[in-house]
């Protein structure tokens, strides 16, 4: 593996993070052939399930240069009959020489098939270049394909003193319209935006994504035309929510997660029928379950402190993104989480700073888990 | 002014900063001699109220290479028979030909008489050069010299969500080793750490400076032979404080805030009996220009939320420290500021970021009033 190796990768790389906002459920995967003078002879990436694989682009448009040339392929082929026809296949046909890889792809489905059969036709492979960022673009994909569960992300807004809202209720808004964008984008990138039956009966939310509020950076490489609404997925174990709630009138679909039916509920939407834990309330563990079943690779949590806190506690967020606002609501104001009373410093859940970045007039930290509590 | 002069100030400036743990009351100050040739021929800075100014460091050690050379001086030279005779005096005596300035001194002693002294006798003077740098390192002295009042910074320190201590009331160790070093440094170089009756009733408290505990780089340039204890300010309004609290048995001044004189207390300690505010608390703005009137720059409070709420809701504090653990407490855990309850968002008291840096595990976040409220 060479410095020139890492440099078209990391091109692949960029190439791939173009379909954050699209191709759920599918990973995002970029694709860049180089001749052997050096020269990028075809480049693409996965723009949405269903349409052609990042190698298929790049094939289309080396044409005949694919001969003898390197691909680089942020995630291994895919080996099997899908929706579209193996890329491993397509590779060996179009006559390439060489194939560097970011990493394996975990889905059953492939594990390692894909470079066992361009090796087999006698293509030489790389595997393992820049793996950890490969990792880190694919985070919901690969987690649900090695665990079945997605990738959680809980997001939090307070001000400096970890308050949500003043006692009379008041809390919009603690954060200023940059982390407000912010938060759209991270809607965007989702295959769910989940939240509770207390945000819902207290803010009436829209729970979607609103293009003319995303930031302009995303604008550019996510076109209107393109915008996909994260299914809404709402935990309302004992069936509080009314009909009315202003999200349900909202392009997008909606699934509701309750411990009993609801008879007669009016409106065309799913439900889900989910076991009760032992603390009496929806067992949050299996909701992921069944989203991980339904493909949902990134689920963006937006809940109030008992959700929020409950999901901390299980130990089902993976990324916790806090919003801290630089003004003091003092100790009347409302909490951020809610999590059984300690007894203890020690049994205090414990993260680790993961990224910190001043958004407009806040600050977003990003922690995740110290230890993974499953 | 030209980029060698800012780049001889820059070194003069690095002198002035190692005087931050000793010169209280006086402020830090660096002077560096520089020949015709550009050579340095002597340097100094002012370490210890009663002992000789930066200049006169530097005189010495570049003796008759004095003559003809250019001083950097942080702070304008004084012109008044203090302690010591005028630096402004020694500079002419000693035939230096030029005499660049960052800042004037705003003491009314000084006030630009300094810079007059130095022309009158034929000198060149330049001043100005970094002065953004050069106020940086003297925020406490010259805050005291504009306005008779100390800089005060507020030290609070919380998990993620805000809180201080379990609901069982277990507060230590919230924040790592280093945090807690870190905190030894700012109290070292404070010229008061204050703190109120809740704290020293509930932690019994030393508020000194360990040298042992001071973080490595602060040992180096700060030998235990010149440690200075900072003086102590209780605020103790209604004389709950024992006169068994530990604090008073360690070395070093304190001064106790009360409303009223505590009869036959027993130990040979300073009594402040201030004014009782609206809120038939102690007039902590009195407090402050008393502090001011002893001399006293920078003040480091280290209270509970009652005692910095007040503190924060009068417009008293120049800087917030929230030194934030990655972890969770839950909302049954204690808050970290009280304030009186807020009606709107709007009247939230407003800060900005100014620094955020991570201290071992944890994260330290500075801030500053974004608009000072008097």
């Amino acid at each position: 593996m060479s410095q020139r190796d890492r440099d078209w990768m990391q091109r692949a790389l960029m190439l791939a993070a173009h379909g954050i906002y699209t191709t759920h459920p599918n990973p995002n995967v970029g694709c860049v052939l180089v001749d052997a003078d050096g020269v990028v002879v075809g480049e693409g990436w996965h723009h949405k399930a269903g349409e052609p694989h990042a190698e298929v682009h790049a094939l289309r448009q080396a044409g005949l240069n694919a001969r003898g040339a390197t691909a680089y392929v942020t995630l291994e082929p895919c080996s099997h009959f899908g929706r579209t026809p193996p890329c491993a296949l397509a590779l060996i046909e179009a006559g390439v020489k060489r194939v560097v890889v970011a990493m394996q792809d975990p889905n059953p489905l492939v594990a390692g098939r894909g470079l066992q059969m361009l090796q087999q036709a006698g293509i030489a492979v790389c595997c393992g270049v820049m793996q950890a960022e490969a990792e880190a673009i694919n985070l919901g994909f690969l987690k649900r394909m090695r665990t079945g569960l997605p990738y959680v992300r809980l997001k939090l807004a307070a001000s400096l003193d970890g308050r949500t809202a003043l006692a009379n209720g008041q809390s919009q808004w603690i954060t200023g319209p940059a982390a407000r964008r912010d938060v759209q984008a991270w809607r965007a990138r989702s295959s769910v935006i989940l939240s509770g039956a207390d945000t819902v009966l207290s803010d009436n939310p829209s729970l979607n994504v609103r293009w003319d509020e995303l930031p302009a950076e995303v604008q550019s490489v996510y076109p209107y035309q393109a915008l996909r609404q994260p299914l809404r997925v709402l935990v309302d174990g004992r069936g509080r929510i009314p009909a009315s709630a202003k999200l349900f009138s909202l392009p997008g679909e909606v699934l509701v997660a309750r411990q009993q039916a609801v008879a007669a509920w009016p409106q065309a939407l799913t439900e889900w029928i989910g076991p009760t834990a032992d603390n009496g309330k929806l067992d949050l563990q299996a909701l992921m379950q069944e989203l991980g079943r339904r493909g949902c690779n990134e689920v963006w949590v937006e809940a109030g402190r008992q959700l929020a806190g409950a999901l901390l506690q299980a130990g089902l967020v993976d990324e916790l993104l806090l919003y801290l606002a630089p003004k003091v609501l003092g100790d009347s104001a409302l909490g951020l989480l809610h999590i059984a009373e300690l007894d203890s410093l020690a049994q205090a859940p414990q993260l680790i700073w993961h990224d910190v970045q001043q958004i407009g007039d806040d600050l977003r930290l990003t922690l995740r888990p110290a230890v993974k509590e499953k």
